[in-house]
């Protein structure tokens, strides 16, 4: 199966001069996602994945059907006050401005080890913010799963030394 | 399994004299997880879901592992901004104040069966008005799931017409 028939491009998307990769028609054919949660859970499996990291709120798309594929735990990467108990909390660089990312404190136990997907690979600063998260509470990211990485941006080079795989590179 | 033993009540959040419900450690359980996502899955291949639809973003975290445990398509109801098509949308009331709900206008076929899953149904403004939206694309919604359904407010009472199911009734 071609995912990348899945994704529809739609220009000017959020502002002009983005090139928008929607994900949405891919979700709405059973098939199609299917697969996709299949391949990516046998990518976490290969990388020994023991719990599953994803960011909101795309990432939930992917790393919950993952999660419960394998039975194994779900910890969400969230925005400023969403998460009810103590958290630890990691600040990073957007194109323009500043982001800040929580993790439940008591979420990762030290040594486990953690796989963080995502939907898409653009600048990769969710998802190395996520993996700085999680080594906070002494996880070990053995590994990173996007469905899409986008090859002109510098995340797939930046999220190389955390085994990042990307199901469709474009 | 008792799933309301992996629900922590967490007191004063997100502000005084709210008992907020939190799902976390239920996700965290890689076993109560997959337990409530077998169980939904159930339900909804009972009401004859044809495609499943959740609100963002707690409901991805429920809505999306039934669709792809069933092969099912699933389509997310989102805020203002981040669906990039054409796109229907709803208004409703908050406690205080209005909110905004959106979908793609081509999501969802006519005739179509639609199952609508969320975490939690408090006053139900948000399973209503994704209700509303599923038929405003002349979609049936055959069926409401939801992990937590409080007892003291009126959502479980308003959404009785779409045979909403609770996992946790409290």
């Amino acid at each position: 199966m071609n995912l990348k028939d899945y994704i529809a491009i739609v220009e000017g998307f959020p502002k002009e001069g983005i090139s928008f990769k929607d994900i949405t028609p891919l979700m709405e054919n059973g098939e199609a996602y299917r697969y996709t949660i299949d391949e990516m859970a046998r990518l976490a499996t290969e990388m020994g994945a023991q719990i599953i990291v994803s960011p909101e709120s795309r990432g939930f798309l992917f790393g919950c059907p993952v999660a419960t594929k394998l039975g194994l735990g779900f910890v969400p990467v969230r925005k400023k006050g969403k998460l009810p108990r103590a958290t630890k909390s990691i600040k990073y660089d957007l194109e323009y401005g500043q982001d800040e990312l929580f993790i439940h404190a008591d979420a990762i136990k030290p040594g486990q080890k953690v796989v963080i997907i995502d939907d898409i690979v653009a600048i990769g600063g969710t998802l190395n913010a996520a993996a700085k998260l999680v080594q906070s509470l002494q996880g070990e990211v053995v590994g990173m799963i996007a469905l899409i990485g986008l090859k002109d941006l510098p995340g797939l080079k930046l999220l190389a030394k955390y085994n990042l795989k990307a199901l469709i590179v474009d």
